[in-house]
This record gives C-alpha cells, structure tokens and sequence, in this order.
C-alpha cells in the first residue's frame, strides 16, 4: 500500500498530515495532490521504521534540494561518506543521494540510509555495472534483483533510465557531449550491443511491482540530459522526456509514486519551456533537476552557474533541485564542496519559494533584515543560512568594533548608511518641518 | 566635446571603433547608440590620454560587469587596493569603482586611475564627508570642486545621489532598513537638517558643466534603493527612479553621458518589471545594477545572491552588473573575495549574453565542451573563466589519473560516460543494425 493508493482511496496517512504541518498546508490538499501525482513522499516502509522523518516533494509545497554523496572506485570511504551525508543534512539538505561506485557499495549505503532521517535515492544500475565486467553482460533478472534488494535495505527513491529507448540513440549521435548521464550511456551501451529494447522498458512493470511492495518512489531518471548548452533541448532529450511521461502514467497506474528528472545544462532562456513542456507531457508529476548550469565555461564554480539555472527552474515549477558542487565536472566533492554546495541550493530552493509567494516564505529574509538594520549580530548570524561562515568572515574583518558597536568594517563608523538612517529618524523627529 | 556630442553630431570617434571592434557590432550603430543615450563610452579624456581602453556599456554591447574597491578608515591600505584592481581587472572586470574612505583617498584614486586600462568610477560625497566633520556643514560649492578635482584627475564615470529629493524622504520612514546606500543616506541627512532640496540636484546643470568638460560619464546614483526584499519596488525606489528619468535627459540635453544606477536587493519575480520601469522611464539610458541579491538569508554567500539577480536583470536588459562580494553585509573583500565576485559576475553577464543570443556569445561554451568531451583537460581549463582554480581543483581529487586517461576522478574508468559514449558510437559503427 503506497501513499498514492491509500491517497487516492481518500486516507490521509500519518506522513501526509506530517507533511501538511511541516509544510503549513492543509492535510486534504496533501492528499489529493498525493492523489493526482503532483506530490510525491518518497518514504520506504522500511525506512520510515528506521526513523524517516517524510517530506513532500511536489508543486504544493516548499523547494526541496537534494545532496549527491557517494564514494567512487578512486576516492573517498564509507566514513566520509556517513560524515558528508550528515553535513549535508545538517545545512539543509532535504534528500540525499548515494551514487556510489567501487568495492563496498552495499556497506555504504546500508551506513548512509541507518544514519539518514531524510530520504535515500540511489541509481540501481551502479552496483548492477559494479558486479560485472560489462554491463552488456546485464540480465534484467539481475537488475530487477538489486532493486528488490535496495527496496529491502530501505531506498525511499531510485533513479532508473527507463524512458532512453533504442529509437533515441541516433539522436543523440551529432551531440557534442553525447550522453553524459552514466546510468544513461551503461543502458545505451546495452541496448547496442545486444540489439534490444531497454530493459528497464521493457521490464517496467515488473519493476513497478517492487517499488510499490516498498513504497519506494520512482526518479525516472533523464539518460539523455544534455551536456552542454549546445546538445540543451534538442530532439533526443525531448523524445526521452514524452518517454519519461507515458512510463509515469503507467507507475501511477499500478500504485506507484513517481517524479521526472531534468537537466543538466541549458541556456537562461531555454529554462521556463524545459520546465513547461515537462509539466505538460509528464501531468504536473514534481519535476527533480539537476541544476541546470547556464554556462559551461566556469568549471570550479558550476554551484553557482547552476543555482542560477535551478533558481529560474524552481521559480518556475520544478519541485526538487539537485545539487551541484564545485567540484562538478573535475572530481568528487569533499566535505567543503558539499557545504558550498548545499547552501547555493538553499539560496535557490529559498528565493524561488519567496518568489512563488508561498506562505511565509520571506518571514526569515524579514526578520534577518530587521536584525540587521538593529545591528544585532548574534540575531543576523542565527538566522543566517550558515552562521559559523557569517560569523567567521565578520570576525576576520581587521579593526572589527567592539561588540555593540553600531557600525561594522565595511564602510567604518563615518560612512554607515544604517547609523545615518538611525540619526536621520531622530533628526526627523527634531525637525518635523525639514521635510 | 563628449561622445555623446560628437556622436550626435554623426562623428565616429576612435572610441567608437574600438568599442565596435571589441563588440563585433557596427561603428555606426555604436555612433547611434551612443547618440540615442542608449550607449555610453565612460572615457574621460584626461584617463584616455593615459592609456584608458574604452568599453562601451548599453543594451546593444555585451553585458558589463563593475568591481568595487576601496579601503576604509579601518581597513586595507593602497598598495593593497591597487592589487586588488590588477586582480579583478584580471578576471575579467570591465570597470572598477574606488570606494576608498578615510585618510589618503586622493593618492588611493590617484594611484588606481594611473594603473588602470578600465574605466574608474567614484562616489564624490565620500571625499566631502571625509574632509568634514559633519555632512551638514557641506556647502555645494566645496562639492563642485570635489568633483573638479576628481575629473581632473580622470575618473571615468561617478555616481552622484541626485535624484533624492525632499518629498521623497518621508516614503522611507516605515522602511524596514531605512535608507542603505551611503551617498544616499549622507545626502538625506544634508537635506533633514538644512531643510533645503538635494544640493545636487538644485546645482545639477552646473555639475553637468564639470562632467562635460572631461567626458565623465554620470551614474546617476539610487540613494533609495532597497536594502532589504521588504523595501524592494516601494514607492521611495519608485519616485527616485522617475526623478532619475527627468536628471537623465537633462544631463544628455548639456551634452552629458548618463547611466541609471539600480538596486541592491530584489525579490525574483520583481526584477523584470524593475528593468522594464527604469528603461520606459529613462528613455532605454544603461541600467547599472548592483546585484540584486534575491534573498537576505544568507550573509557570506551574497556574491551567489546576487549573481542570481544579477543574471536576471541582464537577460531583462540591464547593461552594468555590479558585483557583490561573499564579504558583503560583514566587512570589507580581501583578494580572495574580489576574485569570488568578480567570477560570480562574469557567470551572469556570460549566462545573460549567451541567452540574449549576442552574436559568439556561446562560442567559448561550445569550444569548452568539445575540450571536455575530448578529455583536452588543458584546453578546457585555458578556456575557464578561472583556470588556475579549475586545474587545482582537479590536481587535488585523489588517485588522480595520468595525463591522457580518459576519465577522472568525479566518476572513475568504469563509469565515466564520455568514454562509454565514445565506445557507443564505435560500437555503433561495429553493429549498425544494432541502432
């Protein structure tokens, strides 16, 4: 029994009326949108015993963002791993991702999803591709294996590239990038080489029976997201994307929770169509994106190329923004990459949320200026997205004043605008005629 | 004899062609931009005679971006902040702004205008409220000559709080964070307690005589911007902003260069009808913004804030971007923290360019993902907006692989895409029935 089936039977679960509270909405909206596929609360049965504390991803509700963690064959361990998952959780992280690689998966994601009160996503065919010397040596049995396995450990979400069909391949063939999801070119790889339909298409409903057993919610996941802003919306990612909507129909159809993942790199003006055609072809189902980055030339700083594009995408409708660090596109990120990583996206997931005019959305941004503007420092750095770096770069500043001083380093106790504005208001009151 | 003159008197300057040139647009339509007030070439003749490279700042041009600099009474030093402008210059800053106060402005500005290729802008007021003990005791005639001196000097373009006028002070006075612009908050305070009007907007024609005789280009300062998204489009921005309209078209009635100053901090969805106001109410004069910064949470992340903003106002039509640095809100930038906003803000203006769809504005995307999907780690890396950081990013993953292996650290042999990509399309060849 998923929450889409007891949704759509009308019970208002316990994670939905959590959801609600968490989300100041009411438990009946969360239900029918639960209900029509818009919202999804990725919670494993399994998970949810273990301490899951549910979230609602979908248009109704707050931006979530969503961490990649994962160690590869060449870097990183398990404890690493644990540590930057709770880190990531710790600055607001509202998911996480495990995408490891290399020897030890399994323990790791055992260790990530026992010390994770928010939801697990994983992208199976990593452990499939792990176990094999070739991935075309894959057997559905096997894949549908690691699945059943995963759901059992506790997954709340898994990515899987169902909607890459073999008629999509010579799409992709002029691309400048080609196809840069790995999960995406391990299937495509398949499908040539045997000369056969995607398995994951083809075994959809299988699948399907297994996610719904657990609960786990279905990332389809975008196998031909673009690389680069010159491959961005051309035929093979849109052909995958009308895909990507017929399979959610077909996972809602037998009692699955379902989102659609997005890109990856596409140009600022590129952004609200992507998102549009999304929400058409996929029937509103919440909208997970990568990003997206806005420009490819900045490598070493594509947290901030893609929290603008993730920005925009939010503000638009997407529901969920994954992460991406600095290290993007030059190796894995560490504990740093993940911190600037998670607070670019919390910026984003934020100013889209106050722009979307949710409820009490700019409360914060409110009462932070309030503090500011009363040069209340502890109150500033509290309610900031990240206090000990706030506190840190305004202790460092040379000659910092005293404690209750009204003025700061930035432009000395002369040429402060906020101690002006203060004088300014009790000259007002001293020559109520001077204006 | 400005640009603004002479190209309204259909001379092409050799300022005009070289901006042409660096733009890849038409001399004459440079010459007609510049005539229509929708173009300015900030130059002033004393700054072109030491070596000044003009830019050219307008809808028409590729989008701007301006570092500021300057010491404070408590912090930096000059040989620093001539560092710093080498450095921001560097990486790509089309203007500085010397924002220095305290002791030995003069030598700071001096110092700054002999080193740098840029434009140079300034805030006048700052030198008066340096030499006074009180903003009060400024007499206009004391200003004048500040601004004489200052153009003499070379300074390209300055911004003067003209537009802040009497009427307009009370419509601050429920303001969450009053009045945050300091040349604003000093002219207000002027004003309050002399009861008289704005100095400089009463001795404005006579300011316009001093700016044309050197070509300095105004910068029409928005001393109401918001400091704060609760301030932001009230009717204090609002009412400047028109002021700043009728300044503008006086200034280019006496022959003067204008550019629009524009806030500051701005909710998302707010920032395209800021664009669209200030360009029907000053006649399409270059927008200059600074930021805006789209939420207020997050102190010590302001360059990504704002670079959010930023990008927005550019693909809308703002011609200048400001940068804001991760110091902004807690003390003043070190050298690390220029670089971060300097970057930041060439992430915007590129992203804005390449969706604006200037003419070769995606070429260097293109080329660097080629490199990328080549594995031409060198060629990429020259083609970053940061090389150096990008390439040290990359020593530093771990179990990093020799020159010429075709993968990386970020997702090992097995997984990198790009390579699986690469054997796709020659398995491709191998079994074309296969597709």
């Amino acid at each position: 029994m998923t929450q889409l089936i007891r949704a759509r039977m009308g019970e208002t679960t316990d994670e939905m009326r959590a959801v609600a509270a968490d989300e100041r909405l009411d438990a009946e909206l969360v239900r029918s949108e639960v209900a029509a596929g818009r919202m999804v609360i990725p919670a494993n049965t399994v998970h949810l015993k273990q301490g899951l504390r549910p979230i609602g991803i979908g248009i109704a509700a707050r931006t979530k963002i969503n961490a990649n963690l994962g160690k590869s064959s060449l870097s990183s361990d398990i404890v690493c791993e644990v540590e930057k998952m709770l880190l990531a959780v710790r600055y607001g992280a509202d998911t996480v991702m495990d995408l490891s690689t290399g020897a030890d998966i399994d323990d790791v994601r055992r260790r990530i999803i026992a010390a994770a009160s928010v939801p697990v996503g994983t992208v199976p065919i990593y452990q499939v591709a792990e176990q094999l010397d070739d991935i075309a040596e894959m057997e559905p049995k096997h894949f549908l294996d690691v699945v059943e396995q995963q759901a059992a450990q506790g997954v709340d979400y898994m990515t899987i590239h169902a909607g890459i069909l073999r008629d999509h391949l010579p799409l992709t063939e002029n691309r400048v990038t080609g196809i840069v999801s790995r999960g995406g070119a391990l299937t495509a790889k398949w499908m040539t080489v045997r000369g056969q339909e995607n398995p994951f298409y083809t075994h959809f409903d299988a699948l399907c029976e297994i996610m719904r057993a657990y609960d786990v919610t279905w990332s389809l996941g975008d196998g031909l997201r673009p690389g680069c802003l010159a491959d961005a919306s051309d035929e093979a990612q849109f052909a995958e994307l009308r895909a990507l909507g017929q399979l959610g129909r077909r996972a809602r159809q037998l009692g699955c929770q379902v989102m659609i993942e997005g890109p990856g790199h596409i140009p600022l003006h590129q952004i609200e169509r992507n998102v549009r055609l999304q929400q058409e072809w996929c029937d509103g189902a919440p909208f997970y994106v990568l990003g997206p980055v806005v420009t490819d030339i900045a490598p070493g700083y594509d947290h901030i190329t893609s929290a603008i594009g993730a920005t925009m995408a939010a503000w638009y409708g997407a529901a969920m923004l994954c992460y991406v660090t600095p290290k993007e596109h030059l190796g894995l990120p560490d504990r740093d990459d993940v911190r600037q990583g998670v607070i670019a996206y919390k910026i984003a997931a934020h100013a889209a949320d106050v722009a979307r005019g949710r409820p009490g959305a700019a409360d914060r941004d409110l009462a932070l200026s309030r503090a500011r503007f009363a040069f209340d420092w502890d109150e500033q750095f509290r309610l900031s997205l990240d206090p000990e770096t706030a506190r840190t770069m305004h202790a460092q500043s040379r000659a910092q004043p005293a404690d209750g001083t009204r003025y700061c380093t930035m432009c000395g106790p002369k040429f402060c605008s906020m101690k002006t504005t203060e004088e300014l208001r009790a000259l007002g009151r001293r020559y109520p005629n001077a204006r």
